[in-house]
């Protein structure tokens, strides 16, 4: 070992010790005669102290030691004169008596602070640097920890961790595959798993019981800031369940995680709410319950006044924004061109201010005085708020107003990163019709199970048939979710053809499942959470490449490796494979 | 949940109680009247019992129930009549009140017992019944708690679990790399990992310290039964040390795993030898010293007395097998058959035995009663013990030897599989030479450093210079090795050149580390274990694909899944690639 301590390890009980140090130079301050050093490493920052009087040359050495040099230094722990007590170590320092640089280093191309001037293509590129930041970090230290404390809780449920192969076969259902050429057999590929879920199924059958696997998933999709080609996932599988075991099992998973890494206690039971529910008091499937402003449906109050928007409008639904009734015409014309823009795509709000002058709404002319009373009554306003209201067709509308109304909590600053507000939205369809091609797809997968009370009309009304399906939605973020899982080929063949699959194709693709159904399948379920979300949720920060140590750009690069390249022609003829166009 | 309890969890405590179980029908057994059947889950086996009399509609359900139905049974728990104490439920018995079948099963196309008469390709086919065998299941349930052991040891010592990519760049070293064409950057392509090796490099350079991950790797080679395209290792690195910290820190994983899964304690350190001393001792670099057989090397003694195929060899080494003096002749001939197979090439075996008729080796009529004596000291002999004699080039004659020291160990039972005997072989060679094409090839990896004392050879003899490289070998397998890194950018650009690498192919294919190296590298090292092998050699078996809960079968296919397979012309368009050929 070069280092007798770590740089966080020091301590004023220390003081007296001999001992070598080992990191890299934070900075270094020149007081004439007098030098500091910080010398920083995982686990802290210790500071160095040269005395000109006491070694010239020592001295003289330090000072020319650049940022992020890694030198080695020993020296005797002192009591500071003037201590800094923001850092643990900050009450002693170092008498260097030996210095050693072990290897030096070229001006860093951006500042290694938590605010760094380096922008995002330069961190990416060199991202060893960036991960030098003490803020990022943090983050794969809460990684690991969430990591250790997953399987920690799953290993005590007798769960079992097994791995499930990368290299499988190609059946993509709506997303696209990564695929691998196969050398020993030419003309056939490999695909990497968009999730283990057929594997994870078959564990089930096998007897396993209780499977789980914290594994890298693949999806060959246009990225996004939250999506990355590739992904982790804390996938999980139990026989012989029904939803309510499963649910009570990953909310003893979720609660345990927030106390065990972020000290957080949830005492009550985390609060359900139906997909309908969901869609019809937030317009959409993951609510962030962090902050109100649930929807009003309000067609039969402001309908048939001869307000045409509202005529001729599907639905009329408004929500209340507490406290904003003082903003001003430019602000709440912002919020105009906000819904407005194409991403959105709404024409406009209308609405309704409780000032001290009392009510009063962008469409006075069509309603009298007791009208906007009512509304305001219905929406629960009281003096100070304003009502915005939006209108249209139904399911639009309620999407549109799902983004007004974030966008409002934004703004009011009622999305604190440090509250949190999980929720479990159940009861979801089995699937939902493409309106283009009127094909149906699974909301979920393929294999989730239809309730039992709605499996007969799986082929004659699949637009009314529920899932036992579930999502863990925390703070308006898909945490992860799951199903009950058909266990009977009878079924999974209905499934597929009401998918649109022909039944060769459903053997050509999954035979094997189809067959394993029939030697002794039990009752199973299970779920899977997005692990580089919740870990993103549980730093407080949205952007999941923070908290992957070296993730893909928008355009799928590694631009510190330069990944993907180009093959030479030798490995491409040894595979069989050509590119084309 | 279906069940109260699982079937491995009653006994005689829980007699009276009323308690529904879930599982699958082991056996049937219909005594007339009195119906027993065995259920099973991955717990363990309670008996379910039926009485024509007590309700006999039950009884009849109970004898049309065939092998791996699944089934739900409720019923009170009763002590049994005849006890069965092999079995921790053997005292008490299911007295069956309910029954229902939750899934049917055909009749499965192999035993499912320890010893199985399923052939490999059926039980890989099936492997989803294969994992219901008892025997099958312990090795994952092995596996499991290996890998959380594995983590908690590191993680309290600790080391961060970081998840390096997978989709990576192709830069193929040796064995070939897996590659995914981009959709995004049509021409180009990913390389699946065949370790993190510069990943892991990198994490030290960004100051992380100590990292390690269990994670996937692949090698796209011919296959064997101990190699997979894709396996799993323990990967792991740290920075500010020297090999003996290494050494110790893997030592205590090693011992803390022997404890905490095997119950076994190894007081004192693991024995050390150099890879000099295992070629000169024991023929290969990773002797297997449950037991001797040590090499005695002869040429002193059997040279210059007339024995051609001793004088022109350039080594004389024998063996002493213990107790194999009463061999017979044709014992003895198909040890001279092992060695002349084509995998092993010797010409064959000069043997001394010593039995109570005193000495006599089968070239009697070179060598006198007192030379045979020599020898016989010289190996250690005592009555009633065989030497066997090898001679040729010295190389060639050690791995031959060593393939007959291993056999003759398995012939002599001295190869038990729960005897463990773990071993450090330190000071390898950085460099082996090709033999055809002169080239020299990193005997570890290109990242290994040379050691101080060797690395002003580097360029001048490059043969000459050993590294800080080790293998942990347990029992004759190389469970895993690691070695001190290059830090330093003129040295890996040095390391490079003798490998044969342009500047400009260094430059393409490892500039970012190189890069790396400028911006603050600390010296570092880490290891790497085969994780599937040390499972396995856990288990007692050689055969890495018990331990596998999916493999690949020799040609690389999963046979289950039926993978690899044919892409459809879309997907292939999409992706900007054809097959040829």
């Amino acid at each position: 070992m070069y280092r007798t301590h770590t740089c966080g390890e020091l301590r004023l009980t220390d003081a007296g010790k001999t001992v070598t140090l080992a990191g890299w130079v934070q900075r270094t301050r020149d007081l004439g005669g007098l030098t500091f050093v910080d010398l920083r490493d995982r686990y802290g920052i210790t500071q160095l102290s040269f005395n000109v009087e006491r070694d010239k040359a020592l001295c003289d050495q330090a000072n020319t030691l650049g940022r992020e040099y890694v030198i080695l230094a020993t020296g005797t722990v002192k009591e500071r004169e003037s201590k800094n007590l923001q850092i643990p170590t900050g009450e002693i320092e170092l008498i260097v008596t030996g210095l050693k640089v072990l290897n030096a280093a070229k001006t860093p191309p951006f500042t290694m602070e938590e605010e760094t001037d380096g922008g995002d293509d330069l961190r990416m590129r060199y991202r060893y640097l960036d991960l030098r930041r003490a803020n990022i970090r943090k983050n794969f230290e809460l990684r690991h920890r969430m990591a250790i404390e997953t399987r920690n809780y799953l290993s005590a449920h007798h769960f079992l961790e097994v791995e499930t192969p990368v290299l499988i076969k190609s059946t993509p259902e709506g997303a696209r595959d990564f695929v691998v050429p196969s050398r020993m057999n030419q003309g056939e590929f490999y695909a990497l798993p968009q999730s283990p879920q057929t594997f994870k199924q078959l564990l089930m059958v096998a007897g396993f019981d209780r499977y789980f696997q914290v594994v890298k998933c693949f999806r060959d999709e246009d990225l996004r800031a939250d999506r990355q080609p590739e992904f982790t996932q804390i996938d999980c599988e139990m026989a012989f369940v029904e939803q309510e075991d499963i649910l009570r099992m990953f909310e003893g998973l979720a609660k345990h995680l927030f106390k065990a890494v972020l000290d957080k206690e949830f005492s009550s039971p985390f609060p359900r709410m139906t997909f309908d529910e969901a869609m019809r008091d937030y317009g959409c499937d993951k609510p962030d319950l962090r902050f109100g402003m649930r929807f009003n449906e309000l067609n039969d109050l402001l309908q048939g006044k001869g307000f045409k928007v509202f005529d001729e409008a599907e639905l009329v639904v408004g929500i209340n924004a507490e406290g904003c009734a003082g903003w001003s015409r430019k602000q709440t014309d912002s919020l105009i061109d906000f819904v407005k823009r194409p991403q959105i795509g709404a024409t406009g709000i209308v609405f309704l201010k409780w000032t001290t002058e009392g009510l009063k709404s962008t469409v006075d002319k069509f309603f009298t005085p007791e009208q906007l009373k009512a509304w305001a009554v219905r929406c629960g306003m009281k003096e100070g708020d304003l009502l915005c209201i939006m209108a249209g067709k139904a399911d639009r509308t309620r999407k549109q107003l799902n983004e007004l109304r974030l966008h409002l909590g934004d703004l009011c600053d009622l999305r604190d990163p440090w509250a949190f507000s999980p929720l479990w939205v159940v009861d979801f369809p089995l699937l939902e019709q493409d309106e283009e091609s009127g094909r149906w797809h699974a909301m979920h997968h393929p294999f989730t199970a239809p309730k039992p009370e709605d499996a007969h009309k799986l082929e004659s009304d699949p637009g009314g048939v529920k899932a036992n399906a579930y999502d863990l939605v925390i703070n308006g973020t898909e945490i992860g979710g799951g199903s009950i899982r058909i266990h009977d080929r009878a079924m999974q063949e209905a499934m597929f053809r009401v998918l649109g699959f022909t039944d060769e194709e459903a053997r050509y693709k999954f035979g094997f499942l189809l067959d394993a159904f029939e030697y002794g399948a039990p009752p199973h379920g299970g779920a899977a959470f997005g692990f580089d979300r919740w870990v993103s949720l549980f730093g407080g920060r949205s952007d999941i490449r923070e908290f992957i140590a070296f993730p893909k750009n928008n355009a799928g690069r590694d631009t510190m490796i330069d990944a993907p390249s180009r093959l030479d022609a030798a490995q491409l003829a040894e595979l069989g494979i050509a590119s084309v166009g």
